[in-house]
């Protein structure tokens, strides 16, 4: 399996700290699984013993991850043969991207010729949390569920560096750049197969292999998010000087996602919060709850929710009968949104959702705030994180400010509530996952 | 003129910090314009000495603050008539917004008999920023260009804070709540007419007076951003039990605005992006160069250009030949986006920004960066912004990442230059500004 390496080679390893092998097998150096240098011209990388070829370490490795330049790498892969590796990730670049398409045909015939399957060229590498980072990708990715398939390393970069900086796990993440052999699908495959995968979401410029793909969606029990990017003309042209590979018409794409169950996003944004939420809660339902402290954003949320379909169920009378002795004298809005007006501190969100603790009529809470004069942000999300404790019910908070939100927000994240800033983005996050 | 009172006189001013009346009238402690408090039961607010009746207060105020309970406004009222006041800034709530629509039209029939025109009731107040405070927010609002109406003072709350945070300045914030009296039109000729301002942006759930609206839209030669809320049936309903307005048809307002030349934006944070663009760049035109060092947000931004009718010219061949005499040996695309691959550090940017300096065949620059491994984040937002103020040419930034380009980001915002971190979010900022 790509994913389950039983040793690594890190060929081009290198003892510059700037080069991408050297980072490499920095990162392997604190992985559970085994590791070795192979470079002809040291005698160590990093405290380990260097070997000058692969071969040499032959049935002690899987997988050879591969930082040469361009031209050397057929050679090694020659060697790879005859030191039976599995696999082969080669983060190289100047193939296909580049024009260099004869190179990597080339390449590819002699892995074929060995039976070595290929990941790339041109990826930033594999990075399997809690077990190994055979990436060049510099930074401690969290523990997590989501998997993730790029096709894009540099994007891969952008969004490692934002989920570390949100305290957001990963599963696996996978960058297929090139894909001269392994697909996309064939990494959903491997990612689905992993059990601790909760969903897995991707990033895509073009899909070889359709048909397998939207099997594999199709058969899948977990959700597959999709962004795919090249969706006009000019999108497509962009991509194909990227990759080298060619994008495909977007209404086929579009018939084909729809047919198969994928969940299709418009955006980055759109595609890493439909996974964190999913990932955090699975289906939502789609029946929402809104409490609020301010009319405005009930009114906005209201439209959005409506527009993409979600349910708005109306108080029932217990409720409203409970939260009327409540809060006796609140012009509070008794009806959905659920509007406790502008001095509402976090003891009247508490009574609101203690209310509505063991009700059944809604699917999930969307608990929006702005810090009017007695709002108390950071004690309203730590009611929100209580309920969501003991019910098990999905909360999901927009916090509309700034200074005034800041210690909020930054507790919510660290545990582990999803929070936005602005109603619609917080719709899009959901409103796949009915 | 409602923005420009003589004097302020805060009636219901208070000593217990909590009060509204009282964070109102520290508010205005700090001001440039006279304020006075008004309370028949203590002799001194905040050190400045109390007056028992507005009627004291005569000839040497212009405007009334009023933050009393609901239904001592009327006789508050009667007061600023025989004190000959121009404007009552009616803070406090309990009016149409909670049923009690035969309070508010007794008000507003006082005043019409002494020919004072009410902002509100249930509104937050007015700020003019290097002026005066004359709401409950606190908080001290960036100087700046841009004018803000809201419909919500909740939302506007929210937003103030927002900006605040990101060092975004206001000129005047007029929260219009009821609009007993006052509306949105109003208040947007004054906005308007002040000369500082540079454009209007309105978060509005009903606008009253449709044709005046209209008419004052298609005069001004400042764009007018609007946010319109209750679009849907469900939305205008909980709209209606927040302002106790009327929403109208969402068909009638799209045919409307359109026509009038207002620019509709469909959320909150399309809103506030698309005023600060315009406050610092003016209309960008319509053609995009796009700069980048990774492939994936590249075909993202040309997608999301694209389908928003947003131009992407060629690069020339003075252009092309410059850089790749400049880059030899660097796989740049050669198009547009210019991608300038992975490992361009801040001086490979630096490079491209030159070649084009001089250049019209593009409006502005986006410039997108992810983290990678050679990438100089800093220092290469630097460089974007050496090129606008060299040249004045607008370069709007995404950072794509977390920790890695936070220090950027951070630059970035206090140098005033706008960054995002979606590249979707970016387009919707710079879509209606052609």
């Amino acid at each position: 399996m790509l994913l389950s390496p039983t040793g690594l080679a890190v060929i081009g390893a290198s003892r510059e700290k700037q080069k991408v092998g050297h980072v490499i097998f920095k990162n392997l150096l604190k992985s559970k699984v085994k590791a070795y240098p192979v470079n002809n011209k040291a005698r160590s990388v990093l405290g380990a013993k260097c070997y000058k070829s692969i071969i040499e370490l032959k049935g002690l490795v899987s997988h050879a991850v591969i930082a040469v330049p361009a031209k050397f790498v057929p050679s090694v892969i020659e060697e790879c043969g005859a030191a039976k590796i599995k696999y082969a990730i080669i983060i190289s670049a100047g193939f296909s991207e580049t024009g260099n398409k004869k190179l990597e045909e080339e390449t590819n015939q002699i892995a074929k010729n060995h039976g070595i399957r290929i990941l790339g060229p041109n990826v930033l590498g594999i990075i399997k949390t809690g077990s190994y980072n055979a990436s060049f990708f510099e930074g401690e990715v969290t523990k997590g569920n989501i998997s993730f398939i790029s096709q894009s390393g540099a994007l891969g970069v952008g969004i490692l560096d934002y989920l570390i900086s949100k305290n957001i796990g990963l599963n696996n993440f996978i960058s297929v750049g090139n894909m001269s052999d392994l697909t996309i699908t064939d990494c959903l495959k491997e990612a689905i197969t992993d059990e601790k995968t909760s969903c897995v979401m991707i990033y895509a410029e073009s899909l070889k292999d359709g048909r397998e793909f939207m099997k594999t969606c199709k058969e899948s029990k977990k959700p597959i998010i999709i962004l795919k990017a090249g969706v006009t003309n000019e999108g497509a042209k962009a991509s194909s000087t990227h990759t080298g590979s060619l994008a495909g018409s977007n209404e086929i794409y579009t018939a084909a996602l729809k047919q198969c169950g994928a969940i299709r996003v418009q955006s980055l944004k759109e595609l890493l919060n439909t996974a964190i939420t999913y990932d955090k809660y699975g289906r939502l339902g789609n029946k929402a709850l809104v409490i609020t402290n301010a009319g405005g954003p009930g009114i906005l949320i209201t439209d959005a929710l409506i527009n993409n379909k979600i349910k708005m169920p109306e108080l029932n009378k217990k409720v409203i009968d409970k939260l009327n002795k409540e809060l006796t004298g609140v012009a509070w809005s008794k009806s959905n949104p659920l509007d406790l007006v502008g001095d509402a501190m976090a003891d009247r969100y508490a009574k609101a959702l203690d209310a509505i603790k063991k009700e059944d009529f809604y699917d999930y809470v969307i608990l929006i705030l702005t810090p009017q004069a007695m709002t108390e942000p950071l004690e309203t999300i730590k009611e929100a994180i209580k309920f969501h404790k003991e019910t098990g019910k999905p909360v999901i908070a927009c916090l509309i400010g700034g200074d005034k939100v800041k210690s909020a927000k930054e507790h919510a994240i660290k545990n582990g509530l999803i929070t936005y800033s602005d109603v619609n983005d917080l719709v899009n996050s959901i409103k796949n996952l009915d």
